[in-house]
């Protein structure tokens, strides 16, 4: 996978999260994803297609580190997985795959989003149907670690 | 939603787990998803962008059900949840999204379809982010059930 198409979805999560939720998140180093999957308890995932390429964006929070996240955006404690966090998490699905299309189709690389869809579950793991390698950027916060997953077929 | 976007689904899925996976999808009452989930074990969700409309498929199965139509398309006996089973899940989330793409191009609404994911995880939900109706389809086979959502927005 072309590295141009990473930095644009790193930089808008880490804007997004700074500015809706007044929090920090660190990016760890980028990988490519193996057969073994890091597990979290709710996922946003969306779909990407484009003239040239197509693909999945899904960021998988586990459960400490959205219930913080939520809890600033939302301006109230949470503390239960409920249909609010579903909310956050598909908002948070659709700002990141929005902002990161923007600095991509600056690039010239133009993509459409389809809906964001969200999954909650404790310990569930998501496999993206990618020819190309599936990208993985983990990111630690102070209450607790996320990870982002790209994967674009040209 | 616009009911014709409902059959095309309908259709491919029963045509496919006959011909792939000889096995029969009796079809339950389509009805609009309410706040209330169904649970599942394995789920293939795709991105859907088109001209006019924007939106998901998801198809979730029970434990059960896709072990028992994995055992069949791959002519193995399967008992877990590995890596086969989300290819086959992949799979067949990409067959009835490119079979019901085919049949709905017909009727002119065309759209393009994102790479599917597959998510793992023992009694897992998904929430569609639509603001139009979310669609349920319900199905039973002999080895337990599965549901189908669809939601496309205008």
């Amino acid at each position: 996978m072309n590295v141009d198409y990473i930095n644009p979805f790193l930089v808008t999560i880490i804007n997004i999260l700074s500015t809706m939720a007044q929090t920090e998140a660190k990016p760890g180093k980028p990988s490519v994803k193996e057969g073994s999957s890091a597990f979290g308890d709710v996922t946003g995932v969306i779909g990407l297609t484009g003239e040239n390429v197509k693909g999945s964006f899904s960021i998988t929070f586990t459960e400490s580190s959205i219930l913080s996240i939520a809890s600033k955006m939302l301006g109230e404690k949470m503390d239960t997985l409920d249909g609010q966090i579903v909310d956050v998490v598909g908002e948070i699905t659709n700002m990141v795959s929005g902002g990161a299309r923007k600095l991509l189709a600056e690039q010239g690389n133009k993509f459409e989003m389809a809906l964001p869809s969200t999954i909650m579950g404790k310990n569930h793991t998501i496999v993206h149907s990618a020819k190309n390698a599936v990208i993985v950027l983990p990111f630690e916060t102070e209450d607790g670690d996320f990870f982002v997953e790209i994967c674009l077929d040209s």
